[in-house]
C-alpha cells in the first residue's frame, strides 16, 4: 500500500497551490484533469474556422474556440485543467496569445489551472518563466496556477517558480524514452528518477501548505507503475500529476499507487482520450467530450473513494 | 589534450546546422558567440524607452530595439547569437513577437542564431516546439538555427528537433545547483552527465554533417573544467556550447579543454559581461558592447590559435 499521507496542519484553507488543488480536487471528488492539447487538423469539423483555414492567427483562433467549448464542457465535472504549452507555441506570438486566453477562460470557469511547459532553466531564467507565466498578475497574462518543469538544473531552477505558484517537477515521465536517463542505477542502488525524488522532497518541504501538501509536486507517468509506490514512499508531501491514462496505456490499476491511503495526493490527466473522443462530423461534441470527462472521473474517483 | 577531432567526410558544405555554424566559427577565427539575456531594468538609459515605460509591449520594444542593436554592434565581430527566450517570454505573446524579430534581425545580419529556450518534452510536443522554433519557414516565426533541449525525457524528446534544426542538449549545466543532479554517480563509475553523454554522442552519429559534427551538440559549462575534458572525449562529434564564461565565473582555461585540437568542436557564449560592459548614461554604449565582444572574440579565438 502507498505511504501515509503527510500530516494536516490545524487552520483555515489558503491561497496555497496545493491547498487549492486538494479543495478543488475534494470538491469534484475526482483527482482527475482533462488535459488540452489542441492540434488544429484534429479540431472536429463543426468548428467555425475548419481545416484549410489560413495563417497562424487563424488556427490559433480555431483551437483557442475549441479549447473554449471543452472547458466549458468539462468545468463541473472535473476540477482541474492541463494546457500543453507547445501547441500553441507552435505558432508563435499568436499561439502564446491563445495559450493566454485558454488559461484565462478555464481560470474564469472555477478550473485549477496547469500550464504543462516544461520549462528548466537556472534561477536568473526560471524566474523570468515564473513570472510570465505563474499567477492571476502574471507579466505574460498566461495566469496559471501550476506549471510543469524540469530538475536536471537542480533546485536553483525549480525554487524560482515556487514564489510565484506551484510547480510540477518531471520525476518520472510517460513516453519510452525516458527510461535511458531516468532508469538509470545509482552506486547507492537507487535510480536516477528516485534520486530526483529525494531532491523534489527534500526541496519541496519548505513550502507545505494547510493541506500538508507541497507546492513542489512531481511528474510520474502512469505507465511506469513498478514505479509508481517506491516514488509515493520517496515524496509523501509531493502531489503526483499522472499523465498517460488512456491514449498512452496507463489504466486505473497503474495509477492507483500514486495515490495515498486517503484518496488524495494524485491527479490523473488524460488528453487525447477525452478532448478527441468524438466522431468526425459529430456537430454535438462536446457532449461526447463530457461524456468521457464523467466516465474518466467516475472510474479514478470511485476506485479511490473505494480504498480510502 | 582533447580527443581526436571528427574526420571530415569529402564533399561540397550543406546547409547542415553543424556545417554552418562551423563554417561561420572558421570565418570569423572565432568560436564565440554573445548572449542576449535583455532585462528591461538594465537597458541603457539612452535607449528610446527608458525606464519606467508602461505595459508589457513597450518594455518589449525596449528590450529589442536594445537588442537590434546589440546585433549590429557585434555582427561583424562575432558569428554566432544567442538569445535567453525566458527574457522575452516574460511578457507572454508581445514578449515572443519580440522574441521572433530578434532573432529574425540577428539571420539578416548574418548571425547563427540559437534560441536558449532549454525545451523538453515527449515527442509528440518537441514536434510542436520544433517546428515553431527551428528553420527559416518556423511556423512561429522564430526561425533560429539551433535551440538548446533538455535530454532527461531521453532521445524521443530531442529527435523531432533535429528534422528541423540543431539542437544542444543540456549535460553539464554551468549554474551551481546542477551538480545535485548531474554530478551523481552511477553503478559503473560514471556521473549522470557522463551518462547523458553517451546518449548524446549514440543519437547524434545518425545526424552528422559533412563537417563531421552532429546537429545534436551538448552544452557543457565553462564553470566545470574538470569534466569537460573527460565530456569531450565521449562525445567527439558533438559541438559543444559553453555558458558560464565571463560573469558566471569561467575562465580562458576552463574552457580550453572543450576544444579539439584543431581548436574546433566548441562555442564560447558570454552575456552579461557583454551585453552589460557599459556605464550608466553611456549615449555610446555599442561602442563599449562591441568592444567587450571584440575582447571576448580575440581571447578565445588565439587562445585556440596557439592551441592548434
Amino acid at each position: 500500500m502507498p505511504a501515509d499521507s503527510p500530516s494536516v496542519p490545524s487552520g483555515s484553507a489558503t491561497t496555497h497551490p496545493a491547498d487549492w488543488l486538494v479543495a478543488a480536487v475534494d470538491r469534484a471528488a475526482a483527482p482527475v484533469c482533462v488535459g488540452l492539447d489542441p492540434v488544429f487538423e484534429r479540431l472536429p469539423d463543426s468548428r467555425g474556422g475548419g481545416r484549410g483555414a489560413g495563417g497562424p492567427s487563424d488556427k490559433v483562433d480555431a483551437m483557442t474556440g475549441f479549447c473554449r467549448r471543452v472547458v466549458d464542457a468539462v468545468a463541473d465535472v472535473v476540477p482541474c485543467i492541463k494546457i500543453q504549452s507547445a501547441c500553441f507555441e507552435r505558432y508563435g506570438a499568436a499561439g502564446v496569445d491563445g495559450l493566454a486566453r485558454t488559461l484565462t477562460h478555464a481560470r474564469s470557469a472555477g478550473l485549477v489551472v496547469i500550464d504543462d511547459a516544461k520549462r528548466g532553466d537556472i534561477g536568473i531564467s526560471a524566474e523570468h518563466y515564473a513570472a510570465g507565466i505563474l499567477g492571476p498578475e502574471s507579466s505574460g497574462g498566461l495566469a496559471a496556477d501550476w506549471i510543469t518543469a524540469s530538475a536536471y538544473l537542480g533546485v536553483d531552477g525549480l525554487e524560482p517558480f515556487l514564489k510565484h505558484g506551484g510547480a510540477f517537477a518531471l520525476v518520472r515521465t510517460s513516453n519510452p524514452g525516458g527510461d535511458a536517463v531516468q532508469g538509470c542505477r545509482l552506486e547507492d542502488g537507487r535510480t536516477v528518477a528516485d534520486m530526483v525524488a529525494g531532491l523534489i522532497a527534500e526541496t519541496g518541504r519548505d513550502y507545505r501548505g494547510q493541506s500538508g501538501y507541497s507546492a513542489l509536486g512531481a511528474v510520474v507517468g502512469a505507465t511506469k507503475p513498478d514505479d509508481a509506490a517506491r516514488l509515493r514512499q520517496r515524496m509523501p508531501e509531493q502531489i503526483f500529476l499522472i499523465p498517460g491514462y488512456g491514449a498512452q496505456g496507463g489504466g486505473i490499476d497503474d495509477v492507483m499507487p500514486c495515490f495515498h491511503d486517503n484518496g488524495r495526493g494524485a491527479i490523473v490527466t488524460a488528453s487525447r482520450s477525452v478532448i478527441y473522443a468524438f466522431e468526425p462530423g459529430d456537430a454535438n461534441w462536446p457532449v461526447a467530450v463530457r461524456d468521457a470527462a464523467r466516465k474518466m472521473a467516475d472510474e479514478v474517483g470511485q476506485a479511490v473513494a473505494g480504498q480510502s
